[in-house]
């Protein structure tokens, strides 16, 4: 299979003229990309979570590039015309609202959940940009930015409550649309400990901001395992 | 007078119990604070261009915080209950906004004007925040955003035209407000070439983007100066 990306977690390969593989790399990284340490398992993991969440999205009726996962590190996914733009959702605050706005009290619920755009450039640091950015760029319509705004609140809200029923707390979220070939929104990516953060009763982390903490790969890993116990996986590592 | 403030570029004097006397520096900064560079005269260019434009506004029934300039680099004021936001108008894409957004063109017309907001946090670097950061925190109601918006976009408006009266092109602008014993908006802060954007009929900037660029002080008093004989002031130096 053609190598056609490659980025900090994950290696995209062409699998047919409208497939592609997703592999999850066993590799760990944060502040951007400047700390970076080999994490074995950890691709797995994340598949695991990612696979199994797209289906918990598909069987409530959200559209996922999602197709196939056979236990490994990889997935198969729908291709899609990507949007440059993720979009967080944050049903409590934390890390970068923080740090622009140091207003908040960390951990304030956010109700209704605050929606966020941020345009996709690592050289850029991934910026805040606002709604009006990205209409008057013409990156997306007014109709279609309405539509990304309602499924990112949909996708947010199953989740939410389907991390509830498990006794953990979804703090928030990334995620990335792109548009099939009949230009219809559907939700892209991983949804996984390396793209949003949820906390257990003890309100320790099982997500990446552990490995941010404490730097180190066995706590990330660990918390990773904790997170896919929780869910009722098992992942072959 | 008692000190109360000292910025980058300004010292704030208490001179009654209701009146302030802003000093504007003989000084150039850039690079937020990084680079810095005596600049005599920049003061009293500074102070001149300010209260002649808070007297075209009130003149045009804007609220602003002037009251008295002696033809010095030190303007009084009144006090208010300052907002720590920064407003940031656009009339052209230029700087920052190019920098969040790449997909923006170079001094491509924004119409209606960009109005944004950025925290005022010299240490988080003055980052872009949402309407919704500010309505969440309880910085401004909803009322009084709408009004903040409101009143920007008038001063944005009566400039903007005032300087193409004089054959200049304003791209962008900075302000600044607070609110009055009433809780009344009143436009404060300054407005120069520190905190605007003014290009002539060649494309020159006569503004701060001069020293941004050249970082030569020369260059920046030069353009501060030409700024001055074009609105027709005339500044003892």
């Amino acid at each position: 299979m053609q190598l056609v990306y490659e980025g900090k977690s994950k290696r995209v390969y062409v699998k047919t003229s409208n497939e592609l593989v997703f592999e999850f790399k066993d590799e760990v990284t944060a502040g951007d990309g400047a700390i970076k340490a080999s994490a074995p398992g950890k691709g797995a993991l994340c598949a695991s979570v990612s696979a199994h969440l797209f289906r918990v999205l598909e069987d409530s009726g959200i559209e996922t590039h999602f197709l196939d996962y056979d236990g490994s590190r990889r997935i198969t996914v729908r291709g899609l015309k990507m949007i440059p733009i993720e979009v967080i959702v944050r049903n409590f605050s934390y890390g970068s609202l923080l740090k622009r706005m140091p207003l908040y009290r960390e951990l304030e619920p956010l109700t209704p959940p605050l929606i966020e755009f941020h345009y996709k450039d690592d050289s850029l640091h991934d910026p805040l940009v606002l709604s009006e950015d990205i209409l008057r760029t013409g990156l997306l319509s007014a109709a279609e930015l309405d539509e990304l705004v309602k499924k990112s609140a949909s996708v947010n809200n199953i989740l939410k409550k389907y991390f509830e029923s498990f006794g953990l707390r979804l703090v928030d979220i990334k995620l990335e649309f792109g548009f099939d070939p009949s230009r219809r929104l559907v939700l892209a990516d991983e949804i996984s400990g390396d793209t949003f953060r949820v906390l257990d009763e003890s309100g320790r982390h099982l997500d990446k901001e552990v490995f941010r903490r404490t730097k180190s790969v066995d706590a990330l890993l660990e918390a990773y395992q904790r997170l896919v116990s929780r869910l009722g996986l098992s992942v072959k590592m």
